[in-house]
């Protein structure tokens, strides 16, 4: 075992060194990715270099992988291994890497099979299998559908949406669409609110007969302004001025239509399409 | 506490009722509702109702959650709760619904902490934050890009592309070059290959230049023909022969230009994108 004790680090001089993280995975590794990396997000203080590596299904996979984590380890601290791994043999094969393996799989099973009185199954954990070809289609449709409605391109089929997002440009309609599309399979249309749409009280005339479909976007006049600034640099239309002015009358427009809306400066395109989903009731 | 032990609804005559399962969060629920999702499918024999609740971050928030676990068990088997909440407090408050609580969380930060030797920092947990802002930009554009450039309708800017998926319609180029983009903030192409691109024995001209970038995609005639159908019934374009025809001269084509491919018929989104990602060295 090349491994020594985290506290090696310590004496070594590479203290300082970033510390190697691995996210291992019988399938995609999203999963470990995804939670391994919220649990690091957790210790700022530290430096990490980050491995992810999917489809690790066999006990040869794993010794190379083992291989591979002790070549990272180099004397320094023990990496931390972040596992969704089903097989207990694979499990076996990664304890023997010298690092510390966190199992985000296991112990959890053990809790369900307590509480559910019944067994896991034996079969490898399907995690971001292609389950049905029903779900399958509804996805690929939903983003052909977000494709075809994004930016107003298209009002063919507003009225199969389950949302419509209207905002200014580049409040992030176009992401948190895609974002709704890829991982729930909404409809999802988006439609810009320009100038032209200003003079009037109501809603754009193409959007205003879905007026209880529509969720509206906003942000803070500065992001909005560095936004568009990378778009279209010293523009009128990156202007502090005109940001602060659009976003006025948007959100005025979104408070006398009584369409719910929120301001996405500092919120993720998951974060932004979890509130939609649960403003609009897309989800129990 | 309404809650009787697991054991009761044999008693009780709801066995066969689906159980309750919440996937509660103080963040947006994705990561509770993947792993926890990830963690049921292992028990196909039992039926569950599915409630995912986001943003439960204040111990307010935390008892209403308790009620509606409380009104949902009403007799029956203990609900089970799949949670990442990093607040101690709220983790109590959940605990009294008399539901089986699984910590996403809490256990792997004390065997990180235990691990790095420093203590986990107090903040909220961060998810799925909006990170920096480069990092959001990056998604943006890449989302702009496969919009672009989707089913080759822009030539521009081509050797940007980080990847470019060919292969013939209704393979799964685009949902798989949306995630590509949303996910990791790839720039990523795709290129329908027509019978228009079958006479030679190169790529088509338009991406034959970056044939270092592309990856194609297959899959059986069967599935092809199954999902063209859903777009035109009973036509040249979705029969058997058409399929058989398209995709054993695609995959000749990947052959003959060492183009590597992937058969999509049994494979996810995610999967296809994890494949890509790995084949193409696009992640560590």
């Amino acid at each position: 075992m090349a491994n020594p004790p985290t506290s090696a680090s310590a004496t070594t001089g590479v203290r300082a060194a970033a510390r190697a993280a691995y996210f291992v995975s019988d399938s995609t590794g999203i999963t470990a990715e995804t939670l391994g990396s919220a649990l690091l997000a957790n210790f700022p203080g530290v430096t990490f270099r980050r491995h992810t590596i999917p489809f690790v299904d066999t006990a040869g996979g794993a010794r190379d992988v083992v291989a591979d984590i002790q070549r990272a380890a180099d004397g320094g601290a023990a990496p931390i291994v972040f596992a969704t791994v089903k097989s207990d043999l694979i499990m076996q094969e990664l304890a023997l890497s010298g690092a510390v393996v966190i199992d985000l799989l296991g112990g959890h099973l053990r809790e369900l099979e307590a509480a559910l009185g019944s067994t896991a199954s034996e079969q490898l954990g399907q995690f971001h299998g292609v389950g049905d070809l029903e779900r399958y289609f509804a996805r690929m449709r939903a983003v052909e559908y977000a494709i075809e409605h994004d930016d107003g391109q298209s009002m063919r089929a507003l009225d199969m949406a389950d949302v419509i997002i209207i905002a200014p440009s580049r409040c992030g309609k176009t992401p948190t669409t895609m974002y709704l599309a890829l991982q729930y399979g909404l409809l999802v249309a988006n439609y810009p609110l320009t100038d032209d749409d200003f003079p009037a009280d109501g809603l754009p005339s193409a959007v205003a007969r879905y007026v209880d479909k529509c969720f509206g976007l906003t942000t803070t006049p500065l992001r909005l302004s560095q936004v568009r600034h990378e778009r279209r640099p010293s523009s009128t239309y990156s202007s502090l001025a005109q940001c602060t002015l659009e976003l006025r009358r948007a959100e005025d427009l979104y408070r006398r239509n009584r369409v719910p809306f929120l301001n996405s400066s500092t919120k993720s395109v998951e974060e932004m399409s979890a509130v939609i989903m649960q403003s609009m009731r897309l989800r129990s």
